[in-house]
């Protein structure tokens, strides 16, 4: 079982304890959430982030919201209500929040308090032992490439889907970790992931395992995988949906053109919670747009070493923000999951009981 | 005539001034070039940048070489020399050079210092007319687009390629500064162009122009066609092969997948001296790699309102940093030059004199 090297959130005592993901590369910082506001501010300021994580960190703000307002039918409703409004895209948040009700809704308020620490801290560790499983399946792939090449396997990915999106070894990088551990050498490039720079913090994650990396700007995704530079793309996803079109980070769908053309095999990484089988296909996927201040500024270290931020933009520069974008299904080789490889629009495959 | 807001490059005295692009959109400061030396530092270090500008800029280079060092073959021959090896994508570079060769080797000695100064002048006055015609032929496209919607019609462009890239109108936005004076409303998608953030200039531009647009991270120009959010999109050009093949910036390639399943119009907008006729394809044009300090770093403006730079990993972090990439002509609906619009793959049409 791959262990976190910083636990990307824990119950301490009455609270949750998070890693604070706007500091992270540049500052390792532990944020406490005690109160629903807490949770949710964490989740839509980003404090938190990766679907995975998003949706176990909104699992313990139900639990911090019974611990506070009480286990009644009234404080657990509002709870879901405030933690489902916070990020619209990563379906893992719903996921997560209807196993809540799920398992708190037929207890009495006396016992409910109890039980949702519980089932959070199942859904932590089912998570974790999810991305375990990722890890073996994706290996595979690494592993057949390894096979017909002499040099290190050389990935692409974009965003982060590692340990810190996850509560255990991350979704996409969690081949990346099962191959390290095997002695196959892997080599990966990182997208930095504008406006957010989310590809920082899998640089910053893949230099701690020691898994060497080279960062890119987004932009040097198409020529790479024209070149034949890359073997394999794996990304994250936010949700999928039932015929396989994938919304992940905003750019995914760039990478995933330029795999096909160039001939590379393209996949998904991601736990069943992912999966939406309610929703048919992308165009049913709500799209967050994050407003102009992001694109506007930057944030990194000043040679004093302290964070700072940059404006890029005069203030009342228009910008349009969506932080996630669609991947039709007919460019996914397949995705991977804690059940296995499926082609992208046969997810049915590995999950029969979502036949229609 | 299209008048530039402020001069990219002219000549005073035996000097020439540019806009020194590496503090816009910032700051405004003029850089004095006296040598050689100056000049391909200006050229090397993106003071200048475009592909026209930077021929136009190496012209006046030699003629502040041949000013200091004297008109003989051994001095004209270093200053072709030494700015041919400035930057290694952008044909523009050697087809000014080799003008200036022409114009100059010729004559005597005592003759070619005011040659020099004379053909760079032309040089300069020659791409502003080439930018004037570019406009006209891209505006039909645009008032073509313009009678079929009620709204602005919707461009994307990236880097940039306006009046700020060239000693005129632009490329890629002579268009639409065409379209402005006719009165046709027309609204901007701006890809910030990261490392670089040339979009930003390109915001910049469009600002003092009054034209309206939308500043977008690279990542979202996917989404973005994908929604038919984007009427047409249009990009310079830093060398265009025989086969119609095409280098430009960085991210161009993904622009252009993007579009092609979209079923947006993907143009380029060059002048004839981006076209390499003696370049057969995409795999033979050079691309610059930058190295990694451009990815690890980025500038802005602190509160403060001060230009300032953040590293955004640490400065062992490996980078690749491919400068340009090539999009196929199959993905390029045509190339808009000062003669007409032509095919990607018959730009002989326009250019006769280059059939073989």
């Amino acid at each position: 079982m791959f262990k976190q090297p910083l636990p990307t959130l824990q119950r301490i005592g009455d609270t949750a304890h998070i890693l604070d993901q706007t500091v992270l590369p540049f500052r390792t910082e532990t944020v406490v959430l005690h109160t629903l506001a807490d949770a949710a501010h964490a989740i839509r300021s980003m404090q938190v982030r990766g679907a995975p994580l998003i949706g176990a960190t909104a699992a313990f703000g139900v639990a911090l919201a019974l611990r506070h307002e009480g286990g009644d039918d009234e404080a657990l409703a509002r709870a879901l209500k405030v933690l489902g409004a916070t990020r619209p895209t990563a379906v893992n948040l719903h996921w997560a929040l209807a196993r809540m009700d799920a398992a708190l809704r037929p207890l009495s308020r006396a016992q409910r308090l109890e039980a949702a620490w519980a089932e959070a801290e199942a859904i932590r560790a089912d998570d974790a032992a999810t991305c375990d499983a990722i890890g073996r399946h994706g290996l595979a792939l690494i592993r057949d490439l390894a096979a017909h090449r002499s040099g290190p396997v050389r990935l692409m990915t974009h965003c982060n889907a590692g340990w810190l999106a996850t509560c255990g070894a991350g979704t996409a990088l969690a081949p990346v970790y099962a191959a390290q551990a095997e002695g196959i050498a892997v080599e990966v490039f990182v997208s930095e992931t504008r406006p957010r720079n989310q590809g920082l913090l899998t640089a910053w994650e893949l230099r701690a395992a020691g898994v060497p990396h080279v960062l890119i700007a987004d932009n040097a995704a198409g020529l790479l995988l024209m070149r034949g530079e890359v073997d394999l793309v794996i990304t994250g996803a936010d949700r999928i949906a039932a015929n396989g079109d994938t919304a992940n980070k905003v750019g995914t769908y760039l990478k995933a053109l330029a795999a096909q053309a160039a001939g590379a095999p393209f996949y998904i990484a991601a736990p069943h919670s992912t999966l939406d089988f309610a929703c048919p296909d992308g165009a049913a996927i709500p799209i967050e747009d994050r407003g102009a201040a992001e694109v506007c500024h930057v944030r990194g270290l000043t040679p004093a070493g302290d964070i700072a931020e940059l404006a890029l933009a005069p203030a009342d520069t228009r910008a349009a923000n969506p932080a996630f974008d669609v991947t039709p299904a007919a460019l996914i080789r397949g995705i991977i999951t804690e059940r296995g490889i499926a082609p992208a629009g046969e997810l049915t495959r590995l999950y029969p009981e979502h036949e229609r």
